[in-house]
């Protein structure tokens, strides 16, 4: 597979645009859409359109994209073929791919196809946890455990979810402290980090500061991910606020694919298309080529039967 | 008309949220969905429709609302029967009516029909002054200082619109001093207050920081407001960003109503819902009722023959 990193942040009209002050000048995109975006869509793509889709992504510059999830294929269908799309995919010199793991199982499947990126999931919120993972949270860090002796026998890099990190539809607010317990075992037994999903796309700027404030007294700022759904529209403002606190990794999903089914109210992921158009915009490097990834989610439209909701897709690069 | 403020900020589980160090305890929200947003749909509503709106939004709790414009019925036509919405609402108690006028003539007819609230409108790009409104920034400015003359008279209080204030179609990139020029001229000659439109949805929140900051070495930051569309998705980040300079007046359209039908790829206004969504999970008081707003917004489906596209009104209050 190739790969041109595309523009980095130069404005339209050529003149840099340095950062401001206490933004970082750079930030890692992990790219969820084949995952967390097709997951939650009607029709299952075939074999052939997901890794066409994946390839374009990586050709487009995103350098860390989860491709699929090892999980029961009668939960979720259209995860079903994750093995097979790693094996067409195979490697790809300069991107990371990785793929969800709910379990052992799930990860020997992952890495008997070659991957050497793997994300666990749990979540904040008990009563999420247990109708999504069908597991009390600490059950589910319990399972991780042999996860993580595993992963670090064999290099694997472990990637840790935590859903309803500041609502959830079941209990309401979530307690900055509750994030904080979940987020220190999964650091303590060795994930490389924390991805913190607002999984109903309900959280505003300074619930964002909130937490991460919170967070930041006990742990490493760099090993924190955020994860917003634009359900309300507010994904891009938690993304300033999250940058505004030095969290410099973000989740989002080409053409705003995606949700959760578990989640009652929850709608498409932060695009990414919005999130690299804002990125460049305030002179912070993505090495993504924003035209290159719009032309890979327009690509989806055919074979899913639908444009994406990602607000640049549908109005392109400004005038002028 | 009756008026009912409602709910003030208060979190779902009933805890108080006080806004973060730095951004102001409530933000006054001037409504421009009947004017900006109505004159951008190709279906024209029915006076009673319109006045059925606009006073749905008052009880709701919007204290400012643009209600139309006395500008040519042949270029607008959704505009032309601005007087005869105003005399049907009558006098408000407590709601601010204004619209929009480009001359001494619409001014007259505003005055006639009873309003004491006027705004005009000018650019700080050239070439889209020349396209929207037939004439050099400088020309139009000049005709303001007839309008201005009247209203200090009459006790008329006047508001300016600044389009482009970020990007135009035609120019790219404005200058931020472009900018403070016609800001601050229209300050002097007796405006009370500026709002700056990000016409066509293009800025980001580094952009909005970089005109915040040049204009207020010049400026009172209480005399300015912002406009955002949400083209991009980045009008709550931008939001946010002028929030945190001190800005504290925003410009919504129910709904996300709207758009300028002279800048080629305009799209809705900021939706207010989405913007007091945002600051009521915020800490940051408005006086609406989310709810109230929602319900008025949901009630222009049917004459419009189209949903709107809010993002809070598609997705409601979260669950939990």
């Amino acid at each position: 597979m190739s790969k041109d990193r595309g523009s980095h942040a130069v404005p339209p009209d050529g003149l840099p645009a340095p950062p401001a002050a206490g933004l970082p000048p750079r930030v890692r995109i992990v790219e969820v859409g084949p995952r967390d975006g097709l997951q939650n869509e009607a029709t299952a793509l075939s074999i052939d359109d997901k890794v066409a889709f994946i390839t374009r992504l990586a050709a487009a510059g995103l350098t860390e994209i989860e491709v699929g999830a090892f999980v029961r294929p009668d939960r979720v269908p259209q995860m079903a073929d994750t093995d097979a799309v790693v094996r067409r995919l195979g490697p790809c010199r300069g991107v990371v791919l990785s793929a969800l793991v709910p379990n052992r199982l799930g990860m020997e499947r992952a890495i008997a196809c070659g991957l050497r990126d793997i994300a666990v999931f749990t979540a904040a919120s008990e009563a999420f946890a247990r109708r999504n993972i069908n597991m009390s949270i600490d059950e589910s860090l319990g399972g991780f455990q042999e996860i993580l002796a595993f992963a670090t026998a064999h290099g694997i890099r472990v990637r840790a979810y935590v859903s309803t990190a500041w609502r959830c539809p079941y209990e309401g607010r979530i307690r900055p402290d509750a994030v904080r317990q979940v987020a220190s075992r999964l650091l303590d037994m060795g994930c490389r980090e924390v991805s913190l999903g607002d999984t109903i796309g309900a959280a505003t700027p300074t619930e964002v500061w909130a937490l991460l404030d919170h967070l930041a007294r006990d742990l490493p700022i760099h090993a924190l991910a955020v994860h917003f759904h634009d359900t309300r529209g507010t994904a891009l403002a938690n993304v300033l606020a999250a940058l505004l606190r030095g969290v410099a990794t973000i989740d989002a999903a080409a053409g705003g694919l995606g949700g959760c089914p578990y989640a009652p109210g929850a709608s498409g992921n932060l695009a990414t298309e919005d999130l690299v158009y804002m990125l460049h915009g305030m002179g912070i490097e993505t090495g993504v080529d924003l035209e290159r990834l719009a032309a890979a989610s327009r690509s989806l439209a055919s074979p899913l039967g639908h444009t994406l909701p990602s607000r640049y897709l549908k109005a392109g690069r400004p005038p002028g």
